[in-house]
Formats: C-alpha cells, sequence, structure tokens
C-alpha cells in the first residue's frame, strides 16, 4: 500500500514555543528523541510495511526535501508533492495528491506532526473490506486519555461505527479524530465538493463524506497518539514514548529499579548519535571494569559496576526501540556481550575472594556459580528455535518465576553481596538458584514441549 | 487425506527364511529395528500428517489387529478390513477397500511390508492435480539402486511421466513402482473390469488404467525404498536405515568417529524399550562418571569416559528417528543435560588437576573453559530463534568451520589429553577455541542478521 504524508503546515504555534535554535524549522522537522516529527511517521509507515510514501509539502518544503532526500536512509521510497497553496487549508494538501493517488483502490494518509507507535497505525490497516468511495478513520473512543482534547476534531458515531458527524467544535460526540485515514480516491471528489463551496480544510472534506454515509471508525484502542501543536504536546509526545519503553517482560529489579534509571538515560542520549550496539559494548566494558574492581579487592565498587551494567543493559533494547534501530544482529550481539559480562564479573569476584583470601573453596562456588549463569538463556533460546515462540516465564514457569535468576535479579544479588563484603555466599546463592531454574525448567516445559 | 495400506498378504517367504520364533507371524508384524513393517509404515503416514488409515487384512488378521488396534498408540485411527478373498491377489484387496473409499476424492495406497522413509512418501502427497479417474504411482528412475530388481514390478513412462505400460516380466522398462500410490475413485472400475477377466493383482487394475492413459509416474528421486519379500531383502532395509542415521550437520569427529559407533549401538537397542530421554540421561551420568574419575585422578578413565558420553550424544537421536520417538522436549532435555555434562566434565578436570599438584593456575583455565563451553550452542541457539531457522555452520562460519569447538572435537581433545596427562593444557586449548568461536560468530553473522 501507499501512504500519503501531509507536510506542508506552517507550525506557528510550535515554532514561537520553540528555542531560538529551531525557531526557524517547519513542524515536521521539529526533533523528538533524535527523530524529526516526519522521520517518526515515515518510519512508522515502514515497520508496517509500507514503501512508498508521498511528502506533501508547502512552508520551507525545500529543508523538509532536504532532510528526508528520496527516503532511502529510511529503507523507503519518499515522493514529493508541492502545494503552493497550502496556507489554504490541509484539504488543498490532499487534493494536490489526486493525480499520483487517484488510481490507487486503497491509500494510507496521515500527518507529519502526529506522533504514535507502529501498532497504532496498524490497527487502521488490519481492516479489510473498505468498499469503494469510503473512508475509514481512526479514532479514539477513550476520550479521557486524549491530550488536551480542546484542540481535538471530535467525532459523533453510530453504533455501528459509521460517522455522522465530524469537526473541531462538534459539542456532541463519542470520540476523537485520530489523524490517520484509509482513503479511496472518493475522498478527492469529497474535497473538491467542498473546495467549490470554499472550505478547504480536510475534515471538511470527510464530513461531507459522512452526510453521504461512507465514512466509518477504526478504534484506536489502548493505543495513544498525541497531534503535536505546541511546546506542551512535544513534551508529552516525548513522556508517553519514553514511557512505552520497558519490556512487559522484564523480570522484578528490572521493572523496581533498572528501568527508571535506564529510560532517562535513552530519554538523554537518544538526540545523539550512540548507536545500541556502542550501548551494548559499553555494558561489555563496564561488565568488565566490575570484574577488574573485583579482582582488586574494591568489592563495593565492583558490585556498583555489575549493578551499573544491569541498568546500561537496559538503554541499548530502548534506543533501538526508541530510533527504530532494532536489528536481529543487535538482538544477538548483545545476549553474546552479555552472556560475558556476566561470565567475567563471576570469575573476577571469584579470583578477588580467592587473592585475599587463599580459600579455594570460592573456586567451587565460582565454577557453579559460572556453570548456572548462562542456563537461563539457554533454556529459553533453545524453547524458542524449536517451538518459534519466544519463552514467557509468566505462562510456563509456574512458582520458578519467583525466582531471581534472569541477569537483573543476578546482577542486584551480586550488589547485595558486594556491600556486605560476602563474595562466597552470593556466588553460592546464584549457583543454587541458577542451576535450580535450569532443572526446574526440565520439569516445567515438559508438558508444553510433548506432543 | 484417507489412507488405505494393505496387508492381507502371508508373506510364506519371509517366514520360511525366519528364525522359528518368528515363523508364524504375518509378515507385516515382522519386527525390524524395534518396530513392526506395518508400524513404519502407519508412523511413515503420520509424520505425513495422514490421521486416518485403512488396514486390509487377510492371512492371520486377527493377530495384526490385536498388534496395532485402534491406532491410538500411533497418533492415528487404524480401522479394519477382512478380505477373506486374500490368496487371490491384492488387487482384490483393494477392492475390498470400495465401500468405505469410494466418495474419496483422493487417498494414498500403500504396502505394509514397504520400507521407506517419510520423505519418499511425501514425494507423492505433494502432487497438486490429480484429475477424476487417476492415478499416479511413485517410481525409482534409478534402477541401479533398486535392491533386487529382478522381484520388481517394472513400468514404461514417457517423457511426460504417464506411464505407458507395467508388469513383473516388462522386458522394455525404464522405472520401477515403489509400490505407493495416490488414487481416486477410478481405481476401483480398473480392478472391477479385470477381476471379471480372471485376473486378481493391483499390477493388472493399473495396466488396465494405463491403457486409458490414466496413469502417471512420480519420481522418487534420491530416496530409496525397499519391497520386503525375504530375509535378503529385510537384512538390506535394516542397513539402509542405520545408514540414514547420522546428520548432515555433524561434525568432523562425529563422522569419523563417533557416529561408527553410536549407529551399530543404535542398531542394536532398538529392540529393547530403551527410550531417547534414557539415553540423553544415561549419557549425561557417563559425564558425571567422568568428572568423577578426574576428579580421583584417574585421567585416560575420565577422557575414555567423556568419548563415550560423546558417542551416546549421538544414540538418543538415532534412536528418536529410527522409532519415530522424536520430541521437542527430547530436544531441549538433551541440549540441556549436554550443557551440564560438559560443564561437569571441564569442573572434574580442574579439580582433579588441582587435588593432584595444588596448582591454582589451573583455576584460571578451568574457568575460561567453562565460559566459552556453552557459546556455541548459544550462538546457535540465538541465530535459530531470531531467524527461525537453524544455525548452518557450513554456510555462515567461513573458516571457523575448522575449529574443533563442537562438542564432539572439545570432548575428543579432552581424551586426547587425558592420554598425555596434559589436562591444563586440554582446558586451555579449549578455553582458546570456543570463546575464539564465540568472538568469530559475532563477526561471521554480522551480514546475515543485519537488515
Amino acid at each position: 500500500m501507499k501512504a500519503l504524508v501531509l507536510a506542508a503546515g506552517e507550525g506557528k504555534r510550535l515554532r514561537e514555543s520553540a528555542s531560538k535554535g529551531k525557531a526557524n524549522s517547519p513542524k515536521p522537522l521539529f526533533p523528538l528523541l533524535g527523530l524529526s516529527l516526519i522521520e517518526r511517521t515515515i518510519l512508522n509507515l515502514r515497520e508496517n510495511g509500507i514503501e512508498e510514501i508521498f511528502v506533501v509539502t508547502g512552508y520551507q518544503g525545500e529543508k523538509i526535501k532536504r532532510s528526508i532526500g528520496d527516503g532511502s536512509r529510511y529503507g523507503v521510497t519518499v515522493s514529493y508533492i508541492d502545494n503552493e497553496q497550502w496556507s489554504l487549508g490541509n484539504g488543498s494538501s490532499v487534493l494536490a495528491a489526486e493525480k499520483v493517488l487517484q488510481n490507487e483502490p486503497c491509500f494510507l494518509l496521515t500527518m507529519a506532526d502526529h506522533v504514535m507507535q507502529p501498532s497504532a497505525i496498524k490497527k487502521i490497516l488490519n481492516i479489510e473490506n473498505i468498499k469503494p468511495g469510503e473512508v475509514h478513520v481512526l479514532v479514539d473512543y477513550k476520550r479521557q486519555k486524549v491530550f488536551r482534547i480542546e484542540e481535538a476534531t471530535k467525532v459523533r458515531l453510530n453504533s455501528h461505527g459509521r460517522v455522522l458527524e465530524i469537526g473541531k467544535s462538534l459539542k456532541d460526540y463519542n470520540a476523537v479524530d485520530c489523524g490517520v485515514f484509509l482513503c479511496t480516491p472518493g475522498i478527492f471528489q469529497g474535497l473538491k465538493e467542498e473546495v467549490s463551496e470554499g472550505r478547504n480544510a480536510l475534515s471538511d472534506g470527510i464530513r461531507r463524506l459522512a452526510e453521504k454515509g461512507m465514512v466509518k471508525g477504526v478504534d484506536i484502542g489502548e493505543e495513544w497518539w498525541i497531534d503535536v501543536d505546541d511546546g506542551w504536546d512535544l513534551e508529552e509526545a516525548r513522556k508517553r514514548l519514553l514511557k512505552s519503553l520497558p519490556s512487559p517482560r522484564d523480570g522484578l529489579i528490572s521493572k523496581l529499579i533498572n528501568r527508571r534509571l535506564s529510560v532517562p538515560i535513552s530519554g538523554f542520549i537518544a538526540s545523539t548519535k550512540i548507536t545500541p550496539n556502542m550501548i551494548s559494548f559499553t555494558n561489555f566494558i563496564v561488565a568488565c571494569l566490575s570484574a577488574a574492581a573485583f579482582i582488586k579487592g574494591l568489592w563495593p565498587i565492583g558490585g556498583l559496576l555489575a549493578q551499573s551494567a544491569a541498568i546500561i543493559d537496559g538503554v541499548d533494547g530502548e534506543i533501538a526501540r526508541l530510533k527504530y534501530m532494532a536489528t536481529k544482529y543487535g538482538a544477538y550481539f548483545d545476549s553474546i556481550l552479555d552472556r560475558y559480562g556476566d561470565a567475567l564479573i563471576l570469575f573476577g569476584m571469584t579470583l578477588g575472594w580467592y587473592l585475599a583470601h587463599s580459600d579455594a573453596w570460592v573456586w567451587f562456588m565460582g565454577c557453579a556459580a559460572l556453570i548456572g549463569s548462562p542456563m537461563s538463556m539457554l533454556g529459553k533460546e533453545k524453547f524458542h528455535a524449536l517451538t518459534g515462540t519466544p519463552y514467557c516465564p509468566e505462562k510456563y514457569d509456574g512458582f520458578l518465576r519467583f525466582v531471581p535468576a534472569n541477569r537483573d535479579g543476578r546482577l542486584f544479588l551480586i550488589m547485595l553481596g558486594s556491600f556486605v563484603g560476602q563474595l562466597p555466599l552470593v556466588l553460592g546463592i546464584l549457583a543454587v538458584i541458577t542451576n535450580f531454574l535450569a532443572f526446574g525448567r526440565l520439569v516445567m516445559v515438559r508438558k508444553v514441549l510433548c506432543k
């Protein structure tokens, strides 16, 4: 499917509220966590498999073209349509694309300045039966989660999801327009009829079609979206993007401690050129430093560095998700380096204790912890490889899910143990819980994997 | 799809050549590597997704029914059709099934006494366009690989794969009938016409249809098959089943040494009730014994036991494939226990050397080897989980595929080192090659995994 992105507006209010350096940029080029607004829109489309994108430009169009180019950098092709009449209203921008899209059975229409997740756009792309002449519009029924509803375009739908009325000043409404449309060329007809009567907004054209019963609403559900008009909106979009970063499969320590630190770090470095693989490597170096500190006998420092590695371990994935940079190689690189980081920390603890106390027993503890350490990942990856679905601890682990044998739990225990100076005890605890988990899983997954 | 299995014949020649204990069994119940011939046929069908099977019985039909039951043990449903006229010829056995199969658009017909792999039957099930009235027959164009071609039913086909003639005494032929047919109910018509003229063999009915241009050949390609008529055939089937066991992804030591021992062991224990999981567990116990021997200072014994574990490691998979007992849980169980076996052997070597020489340096070597040991599997499983396809060392490892860092190579090195009494050296070599492989793969898979 092809997509049309409207990027012609001036964005006056955002520019007025911006710092001096950015005040000359058109709104689609305003940065948000390392990507401009229009880059986020284009990458959202790419994530949904859309590879041919038309961008309508108006205000400072040349700047946008220079910034985005032909789209090859994003893995898509971007073509531009100039709309000299952009100041009349966004309906004129859609009409400017009639020539290139009039023969498409169906295309996606979205705004360069609306921020959302790829999964929100997916909701409307899942629609299968769109009839000739119809337009489907993504709507949000949960009005309480709409940021600054007074600015939004309101929609009244009947119980079958058919749009009855649409408009900014609508008093009696039950949903809000999210600015994403699945269109047939019928949209051009509706717009032309309105333009001939002097009304140039996209919502005018939609209203015209709605009067004919040709507009349907698609529920955005639990997904969020923000129409960025000024600095407040931009700040809210930033907050929501960061809030969406923690993974639902996080362990307890990750949830309670690590993410609270890794997410702000990600927010800070998103605007730099630091890549996720660089962060994975930094994480490995911090683990090496932790091992070195343990060997030198600096136990609390070793422990703090180990816990720092656990926190940094979240950042690579967060940056990858925030900036659409996730690759399979990144996941591979990260998990192998993590295993080495873990192993080096355990080895450093063992050697450090041995050098300090000449106590050969610590090698038993160290070896047992080293043996157990990769087993959690090994079991999960083997399961994933065999079944094609990721291992879900909540589903399969039973009571074992309370054993803190994942990386977040292991490194947190190491920090605690280093503070009280009981390295062999921590190594022993780690050995018991990681190996217990591995053997326990042999029992737990039996039912699932025996056909 | 439903399947019809002919199991009515007496199998006189096989019974005559058999030992006394078996001479009273009907041919389909003759054992071959732990399963009767008809069990192999039924399990082949199940592997190909066929779950409803009709078996035509004649000679000693009650024994067959008692042995196979309702099929639930094999994960299929088996129903029986008695053919009292079985002694007339196998065409009468097919006709006996007319009542239950006459309304099927298409069904598979095969013989209880033909041995082949599931992949051979798959060749004919892959056929998509079978026309009403037609029969497709699996044929082998590679006559030199047919065992005892003088006994086979010969086929002459034209260059479009249409069968022109078929018969045991055919002189001018270019292929051989493998005894597997994809039939429409047209087969019954052909058989009835022949029976009315006093000819009762299945090949008579097929010839009748071939004269009308209704029979097509499907090439079995490189797959093998054997029609078991006597003890020689049975022995040849046994040899070919065993020969098919080694995996194409075996390492060098596996290929050259381990499989040459594990395959005969599998041939020997296939007829017992020992399951693949019991063998995986035995393998683990042998690894524990190896570790114990190393700790006791009995190095050559430890080394031999380690190498024994490597050999037994092949047997579980071989028995699983031979007896259709492969499960995902078996693969999971085996790989986790293997990692523990490996780790215990390395730990035993380290501790054994330390106890004998009080040389703390060996712990460095031991820990480094312990860290590297699971990395080969970790990388492969992560790759498999990420891409959905198994990691293929020939394809991705480049020159790294010559590094003996897989289990077969590692355990062989351990045996060699134990013979010359150089445990720290072996631990050091293992540490270098396993960790070198893990980091080398970080480089090699980059191109494949970066999108």
